[in-house]
């Protein structure tokens, strides 16, 4: 690229925007599918397949601990896994700003390309538009996972006497990037990772696993709230048994931020029966990126008397009980 | 929705998230897929599979004959059918700006579930994000078809001998877009339509399909290029071959364009055996957006003497020749 940022030009789909892809994208995300350079790509499939999609709108585009393309990998990548799907293929639209520096976008693709490898997935197609702006960057990963036929992971499988569990601390991702936006220096780093090995550990254990989802936008308090309403039990959690690490405590407390809210981009939370739950915080703290797995509530039935179907409750650590919902408002600083 | 503009509130994944979700998205997207409500769709598969994305930026959001909405989809669908899959899943992804009036992005919805009824695919997943700016929208599309055994469409099967055909006129969606920014009034109106039917006509027929593209940017001459190069053949095609209706014709004229350039969104370029080439235009003739098929070149091999491996060249009604090449700059305004 003889240009150091990109322009209006580079998304015509003539001259300029091939050369942007030859020098960017073709080299860092180099493999035989891509290569077709056709219209669509052509790989092969499965028997049942999983398929999401998700947009990552984050600024800045580079945060302590990672960047837009890891946090656009790895969001799909553990959209895939939590129903119980192996990763295999990705997809990225990138809608980028003019006036975006190459450097930027370079090193963002640089980073997609090593988190796809890490979490073993092939990136089969893209799509490139340029638009007005600060020189900005927007991408969209769509992505395909093969389901094995006995896999059968979904919160409608959730049931009274289920464990709650969370694979490790709360909140760093979100504490990290508002970190970055005050300016406000912290030693914390976003938790962005593919969650890959956890789940291949948890799906060849032979564990009966009921419902995963990984916590991010909205934080742990919504996906509780949501998993509770969509099985029509009650989730109760103990505000002591949420890891969070000190340094986000602090930061939390500087603030006034409420870490059930914050959002995480590498952490998930597991529903399994309690006789389960302790072999499975073990294989969880023996995988990658789960050193702080571990129980933080228990799922009732109606006849539990705690609340009605449907409700999360938080116990506080004097005793006290506390109705939770999904998050309402801007009561945080928005991330993405 | 009780509002009706989008705010930063309805990216916070939460209550306000899901109303918008509720009240817009799962309506006109209703199936039984999309109502499983999880991280992602699990949906059956096939043994082979063509993925693809795009990201659709085009403004103003609505013109004439089309829309956003209408375009995400045959965006996507068309590129699944140019390798001769069956298209079947789409994954959606908005980007909203702030200030969009919910009345819009309701029309584009609309517009994407009847447009995904007509093409036969099934939405299965989405997500939604708001970011800062004036009321605009963007959408990204990313399909999954499926492939039987024995097609095997590419561009790496053109041979010398074969003939070229394009589905119907050039440049109606450039113009369209055009002619609705520029408030210069025209009945132009885009041909943005999914190729569903026609390109199943044409798998139906037994024909032996060579290589398909839809001319989108970059127009017919990008594309023409594009497989002369990647075929290591020389394309020669006729200019007054090349179908163009008079009203773009006029427009064209009016404001120096060439048609050769200009972008659609329902049209297809088909390389096939030249004796085949007839009962390929009737075929096509004979479905749906097909009304315009020609014949309106051929393909040669090094001993032709017209030009050299990878040459597109145009032969002018008085017998002239040009060597073409793919769109080198914005010699017209952008419309994406």
């Amino acid at each position: 690229m003889a240009q150091d940022k990109i322009t209006m030009l580079h998304g015509s789909g003539g001259q300029a925007t091939s050369e942007l892809i030859r020098s960017v994208f073709a080299e860092a995300f180099s493999n035989e599918v891509l290569g077709q350079m056709e219209d669509s790509a052509v790989v092969p499939g499965s028997g049942t397949i999983a398929m999401t999609t998700d947009s990552f709108v984050v600024t800045p585009l580079m945060f302590p601990g990672g960047d837009i393309g890891r946090l656009a990998v790895c969001g799909t990548v553990n959209d895939l896994l939590m129903r119980g799907a192996k990763p295999m293929y990705l997809t990225c639209g990138f809608i980028l700003e003019e006036g975006l520096e190459v450097e930027v976008l370079r090193q963002a693709v640089k980073s997609m390309a090593e988190t796809a490898k890490e979490a073993g997935v092939l990136i089969v197609a893209g799509d490139t538009k340029v638009i007005e702006g600060n020189g900005g960057m927007y991408i969209n990963t769509a992505g395909v996972g093969f389901i094995e036929n006995e896999v059968d992971i979904s919160s409608a499988k959730i049931q009274p006497g289920d464990a709650i569990l969370v694979s490790g601390t709360m909140g760093d991702h979100h504490a990290a990037l508002l970190g970055e936006r005050m300016e406000i220096e912290t030693e914390i780093k976003s938790d962005n990772a593919p969650l890959s090995e956890m789940v291949a550990a948890l799906l060849a254990s032979g564990l009966e696993l009921h419902a995963m989802r990984d916590v991010t936008r909205g934080g742990l308090a919504t996906v509780l709230k949501e998993l509770a309403e969509s099985s029509q039990t009650t989730f109760v959690v103990q505000d002591e048994a949420i890891p969070v690490t000190p340094q986000v405590k602090d930061f939390c407390g500087l603030l006034g931020l409420d870490p059930y809210y914050m959002g995480n981009e590498g952490k998930l939370v597991l529903i399994l029966p309690e006789a389960e739950a302790e072999k499975a915080v073990e294989i969880i703290r023996g995988s990658r990126y789960g050193d702080g797995a571990t129980v933080i509530g228990k799922v009732y039935g109606a006849e539990n008397g705690n609340g009605a179907p449907g409700d999360l409750i938080a116990e506080t650590a004097i005793g006290g009980q506390r109705r939770m919902d999904v998050l309402q408002d801007e009561g945080l600083p928005r991330i993405c």
